[in-house]
């Protein structure tokens, strides 16, 4: 039971921190010093050092850290060392988008089932698993362990669609809907909303404009 | 010319004050006070005056907010007061769900062109738009006026084709590809990484059981 509790700046940086490690890994690195980490990373070294140091440092000072070490033990910590059912609700593009990333598979995530409303998608099979209707779900969550739902279906659906899971046992939603899902106590909502990374980025151009322009 | 720098935290912020403000407009709601603002968004009254200080305030004391001034002027500073012509590199599952979100466009991102290097799908139309084959780029990129470019196409291709769009004077990159692209001065990246909102959710999820379970 881990006591202390971790910023959530901290965990934000942890799966970039894994994927840092899996390049290095595929590069055959078999040692990094924070130094060097830190410059791959545009983080500062002692903000690594700082952020390892809260799951209880993995380095030893002067000869820096062991990457596959590291990696494994940074995936623990995210939870990728176990695997996680999951299904898709809503297999539009987006749905079928992330069906077909077969990283997911690869870190433990394993999709299980994909589901919509529409009865035309029926049957077709994306990556071996053949998309079923709706009111197929209640039934395969009694009869499948999943632990997590994504939820790639319009607003307006999204938040009935949540309260089904979570009346059906979901503990961990992926929500790609266009609103803030709240979650109860006990479930955990993870919000993705591109639009909002989209304005970001539209943000700073127009800033980058002012300055250089007006 | 914006003097004051604005904090990265306040702009992450700031898309979600518009989201939240469109929902409002659209429930018919005119003014609303930083309190109840506050209560609907989970961030404190305090905060929400703050960030909106940050440009130049906004609310009358005692007023409350105008929902449609400030969801009008949230949409200035976000660059949303414009039309940005984008194109997609990568015609695959993910880049074809971008094209086909509607959304975008009425925000003023509006899709003008969508790439692949796969010939099986030139011609076909996304949204109304015919995919074109890679080489075409750099001339559609003379002939046309494009401000954003969304890659959304395999990482060992990504950097290549993010020095091809900058050579061809692209200024802004929304990248869905799994690596942090590095920006050159006057180049604006917002990079998505999905894998690591998944993780992220995991971290939760394997947190949440020890406290509860171990």
């Amino acid at each position: 039971m881990q006591s202390k509790e971790i910023s959530k700046a901290v965990i934000k940086r942890l799966p970039r921190y894994y994927r840092y490690l899996g390049e290095l890994l595929e590069d055959k690195v078999e040692r990094i010093s924070s130094n060097d980490l830190s410059k791959k990373m545009h983080v500062t070294a002692s903000q690594i050092r700082q952020d390892l140091n809260n799951f209880g440092g993995f380095g030893q000072q002067g000869y820096g850290y062991n990457v596959q070490y590291l990696y494994t033990e940074i995936g623990k910590i995210l939870g990728l060392d176990t695997i996680h059912p999951m299904i898709i609700l809503g297999a539009g593009n987006l749905g079928q988008a992330l069906a077909n990333y077969a990283e997911f598979e690869k870190r433990g995530f394993k999709l299980i089932g994909i589901f919509d409303v529409n009865p035309v998608l029926e049957g077709i099979a994306v990556r071996g698993i053949e998309i079923q209707l709706l009111p197929e779900l209640p039934l395969f969550l009694k009869e499948h362990h999943v632990e997590i739902a994504i939820l790639t279906l319009p607003k307006n659906r999204a938040k009935d669609m949540a309260q089904l899971l979570i009346d059906n046992g979901i503990r961990a939603i992926w929500n790609f809907a266009h609103l803030d899902l709240d979650a109860p106590e006990g479930v955990i909502v993870e919000n993705v909303h591109l639009s909002e990374s989209l304005m970001t980025l539209s943000y700073n151009l127009s800033q980058y404009r002012k300055e250089h322009i007006d």
